[in-house]
């Protein structure tokens, strides 16, 4: 299924007791429809306060309910804040985690002196001057494959951190900047640490041409701060086929 | 001064006892900053649930904060979805609601089969086909001077139901239709009846010929529905001079 959720409400995506989670909310909606315990597996997590445009989750079912009546079914059970956008079958061996081919995040950013009531639980309110240009020569050095250890949380517990990010990029909006990020994985707070850094170059604090060295370094304390969870979305999962 | 507000939470713009609305909040607000008791008067009430990107709001206030550190000091005061956006002097004969001359509205309607969640406090979900170019010959006929009788709710006080709109639109967004509402002065629902009445159309339950028949007939009972109060939001409020 192919779910869209504002996080706001969330301590993220991967089921926890006795906290409200986007997995939890799915696995219940799904107990109720078909009366079976199922688990339903989400292509990667998300933090507590991220959203997703595009989160693509995987259950095994056994139903009489016909594939293009699942997302109204489910969607009469899930709170407003969580819709079923599209439902599909997928062949047996696919796995939602780890056939990803390419991941799409945005982080809105707003940096008008004063945040939008509109955008408060979307967009990260920034209210300083940033330099595009700046951020886009950083953001080119960015691009490309590279051992992201400075990256990713020092929490990160997997080994390869070598990642390749296809696109990086601060778009101008009305109220303030969207940085698309796609890659063929992300680690730990990656999109978070990137744009934090990012913003950080777009007000002078810190050079573009010092990404380089902040790659080479593989020290998180080398690179910028952690952007807060509220202004991320995760866009888009791209598999082999297009199953929506 | 100019003000957003996400109308979700209260019950209106205009004070009442024991309810959270938005002149109470901004009074309060005042309050605090000026430890004066000040009336705010806004160019025009909204409704429980509507929204607000450009109400205009007067009061009279004695304080030795500078203007332009107003909507930072208000901010700092009201909840995360007030927020004061601009502050600006008026000469002393200025009447915020009296000497409005335009004012601009904004309906949003999503027609996809799932309502956004990213969309849902903002815009009425209604998944039905809607055609364009007979909602635009439907509008064209209600633009202009007419009395509009029959496109406001029967509890209308006022005797003069006569009002000019400028401009009725509905311009197709990605996940539906933007209504937009230009006129010099609105009654009581006026622009929910307009849309409801619109929609019908679009769906081929209304002929848009049948426009004129409805302005002539002075019933209330031969427009539309009343579009429900959370797609509404009060856009533009424009003056002889622009304060802000």
């Amino acid at each position: 299924m192919k779910v869209a959720y504002e996080g706001t409400a969330y301590a993220g995506f991967q089921i926890q007791p006795d906290l409200p989670t986007i997995q939890g909310e799915l696995e219940r909606a799904v107990g109720q429809l078909t009366g079976q315990r199922v688990s339903v597996l989400g292509s990667g997590r998300t933090d507590a306060g991220v959203h997703a445009n595009g989160q693509v989750v995987q259950m095994l079912v056994d139903s009489r309910i016909p594939l293009e009546r699942w997302p109204l079914a489910m969607n009469a059970l899930l709170p407003e804040d969580i819709r079923v956008m599209k439902a599909a079958e997928v062949p047996p061996g696919f796995h939602v985690r780890h056939d990803v081919i390419k991941k799409t995040y945005l982080y809105r950013v707003n940096n008008c002196p004063h945040q939008d009531p509109f955008l408060r639980r979307i967009s990260f309110h920034y209210p300083r001057r940033l330099d595009q240009s700046r951020m886009e020569a950083a953001a080119r050095m960015l691009e490309g494959t590279h051992d992201f250890t400075s990256f990713c949380s020092v929490r990160t517990a997997v080994e390869n951190r070598v990642r390749t990010i296809y696109r990086l990029e601060p778009e101008q909006a009305s109220e303030g900047f969207l940085f698309w990020v796609t890659g063929n994985g992300f680690l730990y707070n990656m999109v978070r640490i990137l744009v934090g850094t990012l913003l950080e170059v777009g007000t002078g604090k810190r050079d573009p041409g010092e990404m380089t060295t902040v790659l080479k370094s593989r020290d998180r304390t080398r690179a910028g701060m952690t952007a807060p969870a509220h202004g991320l979305t995760m866009w888009q999962v791209e598999y082999e086929r297009d199953y929506f």
